[in-house]
Parts: structure tokens; sequence; C-alpha cells
């Protein structure tokens, strides 16, 4: 069986389990202070080149998105996100549950529109009746979104500005950053998602870890107590370790990018492949997620022998389905899907 | 000064007044088991033609709507509404503090089309990934809705019989029910709306009555303990007959029917003084609100004298207002607003 | 029958009336901006000695206290209350459900003592592992407390003291607060309550209204948007005037103290006739609500003709009862009382 | 460095670790569904000899209180607790946060006992006024407790019997469940805890994982779409196998009650030896943690070498300290501790 379901079908990279066996047995400190989250905390700074980044590790991108975005919303503020987005589709009403409201504003391709954007808020302060609805309090996206399509240095930049004019933050949901970092054709690099953002989040369960996000504060914003939110919500772990181990590795030697980039490259060759075939995509995007449209009769066909998701009914006879590569994807697994194809 | 601005702005209307003055120095029960609001229970049940209703008095449309979707719902669930819906716009995030999505479903003049319903629960449980979303609980209209709209009868049962196939309530904000029962042309009576829905409200605050609506359960369905839990959600006043006396005055002698249908004549005759003057509608709505657009050199001249409300804006030199009529609206009035179309 | 039962047994005394209906047919605006509610700040703020001050309208006890404690609160704080709090016991989890935890002192006579105050915050921060805990975020008190006592200037001077060390809000639910400042002997006024108390209530349901409290920020420390976060509360009622009115001619010509004094002196009589017939008192109150212990068969004999609260049972042939006086209650009606005792 | 802290300060256990890393590489199914996940629930299964029993995977013990008493009590519930509680002291307000009240109830070295908790519940329904307080929804208790006692099978039977009176469930928080299973003296079996309880969990983090709790619902009375629930709280994880691998190896050949042994031993080897030298107990505790009373003179020596938990002030001279063994600890590491004290 050839796995192209999700990137989230393995353990940990090779190199990041090496690092939990060779940790294993030392004594650490609990609750965020063990050393190799303070090490983490130093490496993921440099990364971003922010050297005033506060950064805390929290297992789950919705566990991520809900403790976020519940710390930093007052309780009369919803969070604007593309009606595409993850937290308004895909998390089962965790945001809601926190009190607040996804304000839904259209996509294209997955994106927000700075222009949109604007419009929407300016319209929301002229209305006059403003005060018995929702205010506009945060805006969130995805980088990579849903669709796996990024945004451009230009996009965030206007983003950023729309934000900072209206004084709200800009949060990025990076479940699947390193693929969207090492993406071909784009011009964002990971100090300028700290440049643009006010805070997001470095994926590790999709992007070669058994578990883990980082969360990353850029502006000295943290919000006020925020390892106690994150007890309140459930979200602390005990061994903190099991996070901090992982993303000190990730963030050595530049591990987590070079695991995105393979995943990029194979997912390159398989796009190719998908070209040459001709078979139509329902989006283009550049990362390690593909949107092929197929015959249902295909995917009847491939699906005895490769594992996918089934994105959507395209039309009658087709739908659109995803190929998704990870850094376990191997330049094997797409050759023996080829074959299928 | 003329107003046509709204439907709250004078006290009780005279004969509730009266009966709150009349019963004022009786000693009478607290929280809701004094004599007068039992005997409203029992006249709003007959006039329900619905036995079975159990009826309690809450103060407030948004806390009505809170304290109903909230207790109906479980954690898990959602409640559908049209993208115009009054939770979804107005609430200031009422539903969501409370925990639960707003599922908004295009509209059509303010109205949720059953077949879109059925076509969007449908699509729910038919997407594999269901059970990292928000389940649909429930479904809000308003009748009249927030464009002064009416469903009909088979537009009711329709709605009704989806609800019931994927057993969820269907729940009617009625902040002004008796102008939609009282319009000309509907079908709609109060035993059909008991009939069709599985819990609706019966405004006062806007038909008649200082404050007040009456929540009515028509299916032995009321949640458990929801006394307590009206006194969780801050929604229990201590002198429960402030509530009881209005209403058992307002379904007295068809009290609530009478002021409303004095409301429809007052807006019927302005309906047909604009439609004689030519003035465009932006929406044919039957009730006690009109919607028509102004030239806005109109408005700015008739706005001395004459309060109206801003609905929104049409084009760059015109606007939706709204003209609002109540129980209180005089012919003189009317005639007086004539003069300066 | 006669009626000792509480003080919320009849609707609105005469002058509130008498005003209600004097400005029924008035046009005004809505959501607090009608020209009653806008004096009857004023009235208040001149009450209060407190220019400052800057007010709210809502309706019932607990509906107040969850809107001001939500509203004040950060997510990570909980609200310090006398275990006997009327937050802590009777509002059904109000507080909880807003996702708050209420921090249990315990009490004397229904008091908080400063100290015991200071020690309990003093002990928390001492605590390494308080970051695990919930903060003290606020304090909360009534006055008169759930038994009829009161504090002194002096105890509110040190409550406030360390409120302020500990940068925490002060608030006073001010329920029965008329019959608080009439009381004999007590040297609070309230100004002294505005001087102390970062917020407070004014209660009108217990003391003269058919409903209605007035919520007084005093530093200008009101919460960003709160009118906003009524409306989010389900607390905001459309007619405004309700409540304008009503306290607009309870702070007219000091009626707020006028009738809450006849309630004293009442209560005053009731309690040396008690006392001349050597009933035990399980607490000396110095309020409108008294709390002999008496015979369970004497409760039983009695209660034929008089209409008392049963408080707690004290030993298998005692019980606790309260007898309430109020606005409304007449010396006749305790020379009856008198008789049967 | 001697390690006494607690125990969570090592990883995983060799051979949960093991299987981690064999497992490593294996394509697993998501959220729940990998075969470890399900091998797990059999082998749990058959070692509570509950073959009804449902089980879930969470991370972390204030997660998993947080998701299971948010999952099973009614919104006008809240959860009985001994004051001493874990959910009532270092879980940041979790509980209530998810809109639960805590009624705490006086403890006896941490345990609650069945006639205290019968009388409370007896006292509120006795209560004319329970319609306006928090109904006692779910008892919580732990098992060992805060202070590592240990409910016998009689006192948990007991608990039963008025949770099943009152038709409330039982909880039981198992984050050292272990530990509570192989002390010496118990008569506790985890097919009684099963049989007792209504739903509990089973702690991995404290007792041989890295992370990972299970909750075993046994009376086929899992909450609705209690995996929804979980992802709306934030606290469902993508790669499951984390969870599920884990547990498989932990309840394969008995390595979960065969390290807890070891914990066991460990600490009553530290116990003899402190009873040897004089030391005084705060609290006899049965199991890995024990709360001997120290000097602060020896405290301030031995922490020099040693790391300890600092308890409570016992008096001026003398502090209350946590000695916690593990899986990790070894006869060495106590005898060395020995010779410090």
């Amino acid at each position: 069986m050839l796995y192209f379901e999700n990137d989230y079908t393995e353990g940990a990279c090779p190199e990041v389990l090496e690092h939990l066996i060779k940790t294993n047995n030392e004594k650490l400190a609990a609750y965020g202070f063990d050393k190799y989250s303070i090490s983490a905390r130093e490496k993921i700074k440099a990364a971003c080149d922010c050297p005033d980044a506060d950064i805390y590790f929290l297992t789950g991108g919705t566990q991520t998105n809900r403790v976020v975005i519940g710390s930093m919303l007052r309780p009369y503020e919803g969070v604007i996100a593309a009606v595409s987005g993850h937290i308004n589709q895909h998390e089962a009403g965790a945001i809601e549950n926190s009190g607040h409201k996804v304000l839904a504003l259209p996509h294209k391709d997955g994106k927000i529109n700075a222009d949109t954007l604007r419009d929407y808020i300016k319209a929301f302060y002229a209305d006059g009746t403003y005060p018995h609805m929702v205010f506009p309090g945060m805006v969130y996206i995805s980088h990579p979104t849903e669709y796996g399509t990024l945004y451009t240095k230009d996009e965030l930049k206007q983003l950023h500005e729309v934000c900072s004019f209206y004084n709200i933050p800009l949060y990025m949901d990076g479940a699947r950053l390193g693929y969207g970092l090492m993406a071909e054709g784009t011009d964002v690099t990971m100090a300028d998602v700290a440049k643009y953002c006010d805070v997001f989040y470095i994926g590790g369960t999709k992007v070669g870890a058994l578990c883990g996000e980082a969360v990353v504060f850029t502006k000295k914003n943290t919000p006020a107590h925020f390892l106690t939110l994150t007890k309140m919500y459930g979200s602390m772990v005990a061994k903190s370790r099991i996070n901090g181990v992982q993303f000190d590795r990730l963030f050595t030697d530049d591990l987590y990018f070079e695991i995105s980039k393979k995943a990029i490259l194979t997912a390159k060759k398989l796009r190719e492949i998908l070209k040459s075939k001709n078979y139509p995509f329902f989006i283009d995007s550049p990362t390690n997620q593909l949107f092929p449209i197929l015959e249902n009769s295909t995917i009847e066909r491939i699906t005895k022998d490769v594992k996918i998701s089934i994105w959507e009914p395209y039309d009658e006879n087709h739908t659109v389905v995803r190929f998704a590569t990870s850094w376990a994807t191997t330049d094997e697994d797409v050759d023996a899907l080829a074959e299928l194809l």
C-alpha cells in the first residue's frame, strides 16, 4: 500500500526520534522549564531573526489555535478568518467553545485579501449599530492555507498594515509552515513571518515531530500569565521535554527546513507526473499538498493500492482528491504511484 | 418630531400599563410563581391551541435567544441561522459567548429555504470529516424576519419536516410575532407556529409591553431544570410579576393581536403613500417595517422632522431606510409623515 | 395573610410607579440613551459624591454580578467571596458559567475580614505552584450581607487598602444597599461606598423598584466596550427607560433613602417586639432582615397567618427563620405579627 | 544530584521507549484509529475485566479532567470534590473555565467520606432554594489522593452506592493509579475501580509514559460524540499513535503494574529509613509519595544534593516535604539519600 493520504502517517523523523532516545533518561525540569525547551526557544528565535520572541510549546493545531485566540481576544471580540479557514471548518467549534465568534470573510484560494479585510473592518465601524456586533479583534490566516497555497511577502505586509492600522494582531497558523517556507517560488522567509505576524505557530506534528507546535509571540505581546492560561485550557504537559526535545532537534542544523524541502521535492515530482498525464488541478498549490481532479472510476481503481484523501465532489463523475507528501515520502513512493495513474 | 425609527419608542400600551398599576400593590410570589405569570401561561396555551406548552418569561430578545439556544444545544452542536439572522449579526456574539457556533446559511429576503437547509445537513453528514466539525443542532428562524418578511404556512411545515427528519428543534424568534400574525395575506396562525416549531418566543418588548418575552416549548421538550438555567444565565427576575402581569393582559381579549393589527394598518397606509409617490422598495415586506429606498437629499431633508432608521447604503445617492410603525402609531402620524415625503 | 417572607413581594413603590405612568407615552431613545437614564446617572453621581462615576442599568442581582464580574476579570482570575456570599451559594453557578472560579473565604457574620483577605492573597503568591492556581482577581462583598449585617467604614477602608495593594478591584453587591445605608448605627455613607469600592451596584428590585439595578464604576475603570458586553451577556434591554425612569425617581428627593429608612424602622419595631418576647436571634442584624430562632411548633402555628422564610435548621426543635420588612411594610403589619408571636 | 522531587523527571520507561522506536516508521491511521490505540484499548479492557469499557487517550491530567467533567456534566451541574482535590486547587480554574463549579467538600487525608457526601446531597435537595443553586452532578475523587492516600474497596463501594442512588457518575482521577493499585495493603484492584467508578482515567505521564492518559468509561455511558468533544476542547492529537503505542506497551505483560510496584518498593525502603531515623510524617501514605516533616535546617542542608518538593509549612522551624519515587528510582538512589538524612 502507498500512503499519500496526509502528512501525519509516520512517527517522528529519524533525527528527532534519535534525540528523544538520547535524552530519555536525563532528569529534567517540568512545565516548560526543561533545558531542551529552553534551548529550542533560543534556536527558534535565531531562525526567526527575532530576539524578542517569546515561545511556548503546545500539542496539536486545534489546541494551539484555541489557546492563542482565546488568550488574545477580549470577550467582545471575534477572530476574522477565511470561510475556508481551519478554525471555521474543522475544529469542531473550538473557538466558539472558548466564547468567540469566527468572523468569516470570503477567500481566494484559501487566502484573505488585504483590501477585503480593510473594507470589512471599515464597514464595521461605519455601521452605526456596531456596538451590538462582534468586534474584529484578530486576523487568522494559515500559511500554507487549507488549499496548500501561499501568501507572498507583499500580501503578508499588506495584511500586517491593515492589522496595525486597526491595532489588532495578525496570527498565522503554521501547521505546515515548513512546507510553505521551502516551496519553490516563495519569497517569504521565517524572518518575514516573524516580522509581519504578531503571533504564529510552527507546526511540528505535520513536519517531522511525533507531536508539538511552537507558538511564537513576536512583539513582546504575550498575554499576561500565558503559562497559567495553557494550564487552564488543559494544554500544559508535565513532561514538557516531549515538545522541547523535538523542537530542539528540528531547529538544529536546519533539520526543520531540510525535511520540509524533501517533501516539496517529492510533491514537485508528483505534480509533474500528474501534469504530464493531463490530470487537471482543482487549485494550483506549490506546497506538499496536490489537489488534482480525478475520475471517480480512477479513484475506485487506484485506492486499492494507494491511500489518498477525498477532498470534495467536483461533478457527477469527478472528485477533487488530495495527495500529500511528507518528509517520509520517497522517490520510490512517487514512482510507484505514477505507475498507478 | 415624528417617530418612525423603531417599534420600541414608547412604554407599555395603555391596557398593559393599567394592569401593572392595578396589580402593583398585590403581594405576589416571586421567580415565576406569581399568579399572573400562571394565568398568562394558561392564556398563551389557549392562544397557541397547545395545551402541552410549557412557558417561561424572560426579558429581552438577545437574552431569550441566548438562554433558549444555550439550553437546548449539546456542547458539540451549533445553531443554523440565515446569514442575516439577528443572532448572527446583532447580538454581540451572545450565542458564541455561550459556547456555540452560528452556522450561517444563505437567505432569501431574510428567510431560510427548506431545501437549502436539507442540502446543508445532508452535505454535513456526507462529509467524512464531520466528526471534526460543528454538528447542526437547531434551526433558528425569525418571523417576521429582519427584513419584515414572513414565512408561509407551507414553508414552516417544510422546515419542520427537515428538522423532524434530523431530530433537531426548530426555533422561532418572534420578537415581532404579533406583527407577523396580523399581516395581510399571511396564512400562519399562532397555532401553526406552535405546531411547527419546537420552541418559539412571543415578543412583548416590541409589541405593547415595557419589557418581556414569552418562551413557549411546544413538545414537552423543556430542557431539564430550565428555571435553574435561567438563573445561571442571569435572566431570572425576582419580581416575575413584571412579565407575568404584562403578558396576562396582552393575552386577555386578544389585546396582543389587536394592537399588532393597528400597527399593520398604519404600515399599510404608509406603504400605499410611499408607492403612490413612487418610492421604490428595497424589499416587499407585509409587516410593520417598510424599507423604501430614499435619495440621500430626501433623507437629509425629512430627518429634521422625523426619526427613521438608516438601514444600508443602496448606491452613491440612495440609501435604504426603515420606517417602523407600532401599536402607538396614529393615522395622524402617518398623515404628517406623508406631508414630508 | 401577613407578608414578611422577603422584600420583593410588591411591585414598585408609589412614587416610582407614578413616574413610570407619567412618562409612559414619551418617545424615548433606546439602549441606555433615553433621557431618564441620563438624568438618573447624574443624580446617582451626586448621591455618591463621585463626579467621575460611570453608571449602567441592569436587571436583576445575579445578572449584575455575572456581567460585572465576568467583564472585569481576566480569564486566569477568580473572584474572592465569603463562603456565604450570594455568588457562591445562590446564583446557580452564574459566575462559573462565565468561566471564573469563586474563591471562597471563611466569613464572620457574612463578612470578609481584611486580615483574612490579606493572608489569603499573601499565601497565594508565597506558594511556588501559584501559576497552576486561579489568581485572585477581584473581591466581592455584599452590604448588607446575606445575614443582614454591615461593614463599618473602617472595615471597608481596610478591604480597600488590601485590594489597592494587590491592584484588584473591590466590588460591592448592594442588592439591599439602601437598607444598609439607613441602618441605625452605621457610619457608612453612599459616598464612602463610592470611595472605597471600585465598582458597586445599587439594588432597585428590593428597594422600591419593579426591577433594575444601577452599576457604578467609580474609578474611571469601566471595562472597554461595556455596553457591548451587556448585549453579549443578554442583559441589555431595548426600552432602557424601564430602569432609567425608576432610578431617576428613586434618586429624586432622596426617595431611595427614605423608603429604605421606612423599612429599617418597621424592622426595628419588630426586633424590639421579638426581644421583648425573648426570642433568641441567630445573628444580630441591624437592617431590614431579622433572623430569630423559632420553635418548630411556633413556625407551624404562625405560618397559617404570616409568610416567612425558613432559613436553616437550628436544632431538632428549632429553626432559624427570616422576617424581612420593606418600604411596603406598615406599622399595622408589625402589630398584627406581634399578636401572633 | 539525587531526584525525589516528583515522578515525572524522566522520559518514558525503557520498554515503552522501545515500542515507540520499533513502531516509528509504520504508517498508521490518525485520530485514535491507529492499530496500537485499538490494541491498547483491548488490553485495558482485559486489565479492567470490563468488556464494555469504552476507552479514549488524552494528554495530561488537567486536560483529561476538563474534558471528562465538561463532557459529562449538564450546564446546571457542578462536580463534587474534596477541598484538597487537584481540580479544586491546581488546575488553574480549568473546570470553571469550562463553565462548571467545583463543589468542595471537607476531606480526611485527601479523601471524601461517603456519609459526608450523602449528607451534602441530601441537604442540597432538602433546601427549598435548591433550584437557585448548583446541582451536584458528579463526584470526583483521586486514587491515590493528593496526599498519597488510598480508598479501601469498601469506601469505593460506599461512594458508588451514594452516586448510584442519586444517579450521578463517580469519576476517579488516576494520575498515579498504578502506584495506588500496587501499594501494600490495598484491597482495590483495577477491576474494582472499573466496577465502582462510572469513569476513571489511567495516568501514563507519571507512570512510565512520556505522556498520555487513558479515559475509561465503564458503563456504556460515553458522552455522545465524545471524539468531537475532544476535538472541540483542543485535546485530539493527529498522531494518536503517540498515546496508543505507549499504552499498548504499558498494558502488555503487566508492565504498568510492574513499574508501579518498583516505585512502591523504593518508597517502602525510604519510608523505613525515615522512620528509623525518627522523622515524623505529616500523613501516612502507602504509595510512592512520602510526606515527612523536616527541620528547615535539614532541608537547607540536603537540598544541595537532592531535589525534593516543599509541600507546606508545618511550624516555624519545620516544613512538610514530599519525596516521590518512580519506576526510575533505584535502590542506590535511596541509599544515597539515606546517607544525607
